[in-house]
């Protein structure tokens, strides 16, 4: 198992307590969850018919204003499992660092795996990879420039987990070309991680390929009873975003005090060098609080945002400590 | 698209009517599912955790009656689309015929498809498969014959799909043995479909390949929490066995009228020769009652079991017609 966020398991182990009294910012999951109401009863008992999964198709195509063909999946993560069989062996390249299961996915499936640290290095894969904005340093690149990279590699796939709520920065619109794929996840923004539901956008040949990979039932009912019903509320959308962008300044000013410096982020965790990530994370840690640290870069500690005024103050108090 | 049952939209394209006014007869999913209840919060909000999946991997092996290593995936069919791939392409065979899937994702992958129609015939593959109850004929196989063949192909595998409430027929608890792989599904006896979960239990080697593929987190938090619950619920098994038993005799006994023979079957569905699946198929869709036919035999139509008191009037009447 790789190293990810959302593993309190880790965090009771060396620190105790009981997972529900922790504060799980160890992941860029809403805490904020969009309220799931009561299931259609069928949801649970019934096959998804595929009229159902192509109702949730459109409603993505209106909440990502495209018109790409779009494939609903098990979580972004179902997506990247498959990656490697898009296309023949050959050499990936991924804009680096990022989210780690690219590179372990891909190099576990017998392609050649290359990190690069500038978009132009990518140029000349098979198989390249940009996350946008980055995990978890929030780096962004303009749809442009994505686009102007299309031709100078076999597939390219831009991986829109958090790009939700960042207007102008989605290739979603632009996912029929060929060559294309462009993958969102639907649990982190709406906070609904644990109904592993995400889309794929992107040239009716490469979305084909997915869907006859991932079967003929590849989520449930619920993912598509919520999805459906969630991508199409607007207004919550807007509501959350504005939240979201005032907590991600709260929430650097919060910690400005210990002297950690912004690396970046998204409206859905912020990324800090903080000189000694570990002292970090066990300072927290001793208030219950779970952040995410890296192996490669013993400075970073990456946190989501506190869901309430209840972890707001928590988390003030931990960091005052 | 493969044809399968549980395609309400082709009952409503042909026939007209609202899809929850049609009694699906058309899958071998009980119609009379394990209570759902209250949802935990978190399931919904939070990555499933390693120990809530590693503690429904123990609640299958309880049920299953296996220390075999275990994995929990997105039903049964997540496990047949990764088939392709747990060995190098060669040689399957199918002991046909049976579900459709098997040899349309092997040929897809590029695999050499052969379905043959005797057991012993399986000999010799370097990866085989058989459905035990067979789906949809019923037919059965003792684990010792399974067992004998175990030396004689590269892998086997063991479709236990239609076996719970058969006693004495699983290989689970012999699961653990190389080249073993045996599939349950989770949602059709339990009714659950739509919660996409089942789980593959085999040789360690042989599910850690698995587990590689599908990813960090196969399967979503309510199906964790449900299908926990559901699995150490022995009770209700021993109900719902008891009265599978009961209602599958009584269907057979409702068509007989017909002049229908019945060609097997399992707890969850009965096949029948009626001389004309297409008039027959009519027949039930003009009372709103959709069942399975099958392209290569034309008398075949398979039926699932009616779920209560009404739907068993329903389907009385049509046939009465």
């Amino acid at each position: 198992m790789l190293e990810h966020g959302g593993n309190l398991d880790l965090a009771v182990q060396r620190f105790g307590g009981r997972a529900q009294d922790w504060i799980d910012l160890s992941t860029g999951i809403n805490r904020q969850p969009y309220p799931v109401g009561e299931m259609p009863h069928d949801c649970w008992s019934a096959l998804p018919p595929r009229s159902e999964i192509e109702s949730l198709h459109r409603a993505a195509q209106q909440a990502y204003a495209t018109a790409a063909p779009v494939l609903a999946m098990a979580g972004a993560q179902a997506a990247i499992q498959l990656l490697p069989r898009l296309s023949a062996r050959g050499r990936a390249k991924i804009l680096a660092p990022t989210y780690n299961e690219y590179a372990a996915v891909l190099a576990a499936a017998g392609w050649g795996v290359t990190e690069v640290s500038a978009l132009d290095e990518l140029a000349g894969a098979e198989l390249a990879v940009v996350v946008n904005p980055n995990n978890p340093d929030g780096r962004c690149h303009a749809p442009a420039e994505l686009l102007a990279l299309l031709p100078r590699v076999g597939l390219l796939v831009v991986d829109e987990s958090f790009a939700d709520a960042v207007s102008g920065l989605s290739l979603a619109p632009e996912a029929d070309r060929p060559g294309l794929l462009v993958l969102r996840s639907f649990g982190k923004f709406y906070g609904l991680a644990g109904l592993r539901l995400g889309f794929a956008l992107g040239h009716e040949v490469v979305v084909a390929a997915l869907a006859a990979m991932a079967g003929p039932w590849p989520i449930s009912g619920a993912a598509i009873a919520i999805g459906r019903r969630a991508l199409l509320d607007r207004e919550w959308v807007r509501a959350t975003s504005a939240r979201l962008e005032c907590e991600t300044l709260r929430l650097d000013a919060a910690v400005r005090s210990l002297g950690w410096a912004l690396v970046g982020g998204t409206r859905l965790f912020r990324l800090y060098e903080t000189g000694d990530a570990h002292a970090a994370q066990d300072k927290l840690a001793r208030g219950q609080i779970w952040s995410r640290i890296f192996t490669q870069r013993p400075g970073w500690l990456r946190l989501g945002l506190p869901g309430n005024e209840t972890e707001w103050a928590r988390l003030a108090a931990v960091l005052s400590r």
